[in-house]
């Protein structure tokens, strides 16, 4: 077969992947992620049932790669956010405001019996995106530190946990421009003391 | 009956309460809180099976009013922090840095089974200590910002979020130094921008 004709069904497996995972998402979200059924999915897909038992065996793990598919796009904007800012300190600022966006905007799902399941058992999967964000973070920080833009009085592994315990407040403020202060506030805790 | 003798009885009750308590939290921490039966607790407290079931119907009661003592505890060592430190800033700091060496110092059951049964149906007792906590801090807050220790450009109830969501990383620090460093770090967030 032509390459071209490869590429074409791939992109068309992946439509349809997509289709499932964002369809299955929004009836979870509605009607609670223990009450879907496959038939409910497919039908909001726009695909038959026997499709869908094509790509996924159940609705448990619809839901897995929907959530490890949302962790993935949201470690990728990081990665985004970290290439496009120019310098330690502006690289700093630019990924822990994004951080803070993402787990302000999150927060609808992780506070409801979707986010109970997802956390229960995705846990791996969401321990190892975590670790991923602290190796990100605690990078910044001691490039930061060097440049002088961070105190280096401090192990840039507590700074680290700090500026994430903290910014995890994002999950419970109303607006963003709260996020982008707790985002001013979390930053100037690790500025070097004046003296 | 006399006075006193009213006071020796409710005071052996107490004696009885507390032997209860510690026996079933020592217990639960050993073989974990779905293990531990009634009679292992009797002999543990060194009291007959009947005289325990006088005090409590069955041990999730008492795992539940074993919580509660730790958390009236916990908020009446801060309030005790909070009234022996003389002003605003010194008030803020001595309290800030008693809870995070409380959060420091649970961390150990709170990782555990013990901990996630006692969450999960404490829960409500729980919101409640933390409102009670995010009140004492908010208002310690206000009183900085008056006195010119704390900015006044963020509202003190964004403060508060941002204080308690940072300090509850003592909870993964592996030493006092470490938490008295996340304190220095949570502190010099709120301070007045320098210009």
């Amino acid at each position: 077969m032509p390459k071209l004709w490869n590429e074409t069904i791939e992109a068309h497996r992946r439509e349809v992947r997509d289709a499932i995972l964002d369809g299955t998402a929004s009836l979870a979200a509605e009607h609670g992620p223990l009450s879907v059924t496959m038939s409910q999915i497919a039908e909001k897909a726009g695909i038959g049932r026997a499709t869908l038992y094509k790509y996924f065996p159940d609705v448990e793990a619809i839901l897995h790669a929907w959530h490890a598919r949302e962790i993935a796009g949201h470690l990728a904007r990081l990665t985004e956010v970290l290439d496009s800012a120019e310098g330690p300190a502006t690289r700093l600022e630019s990924v822990l405001e994004a951080y803070a966006l993402i787990t302000h905007e999150s927060h609808s799902h992780q506070d409801t019996d979707l986010g109970a399941f997802l956390h229960r058992d995705n846990g791996d999967h969401l321990a190892h995106a975590h670790q991923h964000l602290h190796h990100m973070v605690q990078h910044l920080l001691t490039d930061a530190a060097q440049a002088g833009n961070v105190r280096d009085d401090i192990p840039p592994n507590e700074l680290t946990r700090y500026c994430l315990s903290a910014l995890a407040a994002a999950r419970t403020l109303p607006s963003e421009a709260a996020v982008r202060r707790l985002v001013t506030v979390t930053l100037a805790g690790v500025r070097p003391p004046q003296h």
